[in-house]
């Protein structure tokens, strides 16, 4: 039991040691990184070249396309990115702004659907990304939609470290903050994520009135005002989560 | 060494026993999928569970975003999909179709970007979705690149089974075929892959002139004709295609 459970964490372990900035990496790599010895990581990358996850040529690994296959099961049978493409198209053509879509998991948002339109943060962003809730606005709209005793948990344990100068890392603070995020129905978040980035979110509801996504519109700080982006960008947010709705209602669930 | 093996790629085929049309499963429902016991799918199940990547009321079991993040190590780590979607985007608004790029995994092209204007096929695409090379448009454009001796390899055990009535399913007219996609530098697959769709994609080389990559265009057959496939989409793919050279030629490559 306890093997098993091991061996596919450690496994999975080495699929995450491989990210953007270290794509490729040598068996010494990847023990470091994981933690493994040398000998247990030579024996899961070997394993998983023989699965056909990854890829060799004798000193760099590399992973293959065949771990999108992974992530696409859970994808696929979410209907929420592919109803939401379209008109995430239309918006982001609307606003020549990156507009995004994101779940929660545990204390983070992930995207599930994006599309980009020029690239304002210094971090990639793409289907998978995960970003600390409490200091994203789609991660204010979805923690703000929280059962109370699952949002008191989360401000009595939540790690709100300062990742700009602006950050709100107060549990008090941004209890109030989400009581308001609440009560509009959309949150701003202004450069607490990073320096330069503005972000403006809005939530996506299921049939029966459940917050189930929240979709979003990021800008730089230095191209728009804050008014700007409440009184031009928040209206067609609002429409386009009112279609991403309607279209997810109309939708025949088995 | 067996049993590491073994537990990996039994914990990997759980995740992928999960599907589009199978989002949430029971027990017995993976035992039956994966060929597992029941005793041997719940110790990996239970182990998903703990690990973050699958959720559980009791009876269903479905996957979490998590998943994600073991294909996003890998699209993060390749400049392409990053590089490409800008230019994805200008062409699908110029030729108002779907457009994508793939590479090539074995016998199967996989998506590693996509931008979808509408849905005319039955199956939806995504990032990580695999057809067979032999009867897509990216696939030909692909395996015509291939060294002689892989190329040979293909046709001599490749499974040309014909998905439509249209799909080429001789190796020696395959052949031929990809003779005709290597001259020409396109290739044009007229209804093979699935009644109705239409799709034209070229070669994106590296900066060596390596063929790394397909773009396409997929259309309707009842929208367009074979003529206005390549009288006016090539052109304007194989200029998307050469500004996606450019720009990865141009990257500074670590």
């Amino acid at each position: 039991m306890v093997d098993h459970v091991q061996s596919l964490a450690r496994g999975l372990a080495v699929i995450r040691a491989f990210s953007a900035t270290t794509p490729a990496l040598t068996l010494s790599e990847v023990a470091r990184e994981t933690g493994l010895t040398r000998a247990t990581a030579r024996r899961f990358l070997l394993t998983l070249v023989e699965l056909g996850y990854m890829r060799s040529d004798g000193r760099l690994f590399t992973l293959t396309p065949r771990v999108l296959e992974l992530g696409y099961a859970y994808l696929s049978g979410l209907s929420l990115p592919e109803v939401a493409a379209p008109h995430l198209e239309r918006l982001a053509a609307e606003v020549h702004e990156s507009t995004s879509v994101a779940v929660l998991d545990g204390e983070d948002v992930v995207y599930v659907a994006r599309v980009a339109t020029a690239r304002i943060m210094r971090v990639t962003i793409s289907i998978g990304t995960r970003f600390p809730a409490y200091c994203t606005s789609m991660g204010r709209v979805l923690l703000a939609a929280l059962p109370p005793p699952a949002l008191d948990h989360y401000l009595s344990q939540a790690d709100l470290r300062p990742l700009t100068s602006r950050t709100l890392t107060s549990p008090t603070a941004l209890r109030t903050e989400l009581d308001q995020v609440r009560t509009h129905g959309w949150s701003m978040v202004d450069q607490e994520l990073e320096e330069g980035l503005r972000s403006l979110a809005v939530r996506i509801r299921n049939r029966s009135g459940a917050t189930v996504a929240a979709l979003n519109v990021s800008t730089h700080a230095s191209r728009t005002t804050l008014q700007y982006v409440r009184r031009e960008l928040l209206p067609l947010l609002q429409a386009t989560a009112a279609r991403i709705e309607a279209d997810l209602s109309a939708q025949t669930r088995t």
